[in-house]
């Protein structure tokens, strides 16, 4: 392998958005390494121009094993991603999440890699709300948004001069390559999953709760354009659609797609959980120059 | 040793403020546990009430020792305490602070502890400067003040109904028994180790940056009314003096108290060094029924 190919570092790439990237970005001189611990990570079938290491970024070690290796770009986006998962375990919320940000920033410092871009999450603005902006306060109601906050705090603030920073506050991703098992993270992927199976659907939460849904090609698109962004800086964006769903309109319209008659059963709401929120995506439309999101009624289609 | 004693839990308690606190509070009844990892703490010869557990917090395992005992009380000191050794290795310091932070919550969950208080820093405050309130934003400047903010977040966060949290943000804490060796924490300490080792000081930064000088006597008082709250709420106090004394002063006063000429040398100020903080502590006060601060003209003849 020689170091002089177009080089990509992604951690968590077995994920949902990761394995998709992969897919996305492939172009025969591009290697792929991918750091993953497979602890949610689903994804094996790599192409050929991937490097798989098995591992967990909350061990400095495993970068170790890259460092006869340049990259242009670091796309992290490994860490336990479920809001649910981390009231079951803070202090494994915690290390998947910051120590492993703090590892991966301290490798992107020793390779002086100029580009970094960083999955955070919706999670941080809490119970806020409606058109939430990039400038708007956080106030995370749950262990993850505290990790994925801190996790941000800490890349704006490393020193880092060589590299242009990016933080995209994810809303709620879907499409097709989510997890078909998982029950803890992905709202759109779970119900479909349920549907699949039983044609029925729990609801942990009332159905007027709403969400911001973006979808996953609109993501990697995203994803593409900031790794060509070379301002040296820290930005941070939304990625959402800036459009309102409801909990059950979102499950009706997949019950319509899935042409079966809606059931839908109600359970409590799990702990964190925000009761609506939809993002502001100006920002993002105007310094990507991206002029529309895909919709739901199109997204769930694809 | 049987179950129904009045039983404490020090984390970091060969440390300076820990170390003190235990010969402050000796009590024939009391029985006191320490957790130290000896990496910053230095003191060993503990009174007969003590137990020492060598170990370190961030790994929940010294925890699983204690599990026969029940606490009245959590005093968690336990952590690097550098703004300076926080830029030789942020993960250290995040470890150290924000993951053990979450285990001695885990551990205060776990036995439904009435009583805990934590040691955060100044530092969360950053640069923000004159006469900082317990509502003032927070905008720190050092991966420290980053760590102490974020375990500041989950104490507030943690679902304790058991519990009252109290949190307390020191600001420069001096007096006897500092650690006399270490030159990165303890800014009288440093200035007096070395005008003792010396007869001269080298002053990492300008002599017109300020600081605010509290006692450890003060301190040790405070943290024994802290241990009487019990509102089962979450407790944010400044425990300071509100006396903005420049280096320069604190410094002159040192040299002058042990009778010797200033010699004083400037060297390159440490990264993420605040330059001028002084605190409200009108809120302690009030809470506490504190009447009066120990002077520092006072405190440094103790």
């Amino acid at each position: 392998m020689k170091n002089n190919l177009r080089n990509i570092l992604i951690t968590g790439g077995a994920g949902f958005i990761g394995f998709s990237l992969i897919n996305f970005l492939k172009k025969p001189k591009t290697k792929i390494f991918v750091i993953d611990n497979y602890s949610t990570g689903y994804n094996k079938n790599f192409p050929k121009n991937v490097k798989l290491l098995k591992g967990d970024c909350k061990d400095y070690q495993i970068f170790k094993k890259l460092k006869r290796y340049n990259f242009d770009s670091v796309i992290h986006l490994a860490g336990v991603s479920s809001v649910e998962a981390s009231f079951d375990d803070p202090e494994k919320d915690a290390k998947s999440n910051i120590i492993s940000t703090l590892n991966v920033l301290r490798f992107v410092k020793e390779k002086k890699i100029k580009n970094f871009i960083f999955s955070s999450s919706m999670c941080v603005y809490g119970n806020l709300g409606n058109n939430v902006s990039e400038n708007d306060i956080t106030f995370p109601i749950s262990f993850y948004g505290i990790s994925k906050l801190t996790s941000e705090k800490y890349i704006k603030f490393y020193p880092l001069p060589h590299t242009t920073k990016v933080v995209l506050r994810l809303f709620n991703v879907y499409g097709p390559g989510h997890d078909q098992k998982s029950t803890k993270h992905g709202m759109v992927g779970i119900y479909l999953n349920q549907i699949n199976k039983n044609s029925k659907v729990i609801v942990k939460g009332k159905l007027n709760r709403y969400r911001d849904f973006v979808h996953i090609d609109d993501v990697l698109t995203i994803i593409k354009k900031c790794m060509k962004i070379s301002n040296k800086g820290f930005n941070l964006f939304n990625v959402c659609t800036s459009k309102k769903t409801y909990i059950k309109d979102l499950i009706n319209q997949i019950f319509k797609i899935k042409n079966k008659k809606p059931k839908i059963f109600l359970s409590k709401n799990t702990p964190g959980d925000q009761f609506g929120i939809f993002g502001n995506n100006n920002k993002i439309k105007k310094f990507l120059k991206i002029k529309k999101f895909i919709s739901l009624k199109e997204g769930l289609k694809i």
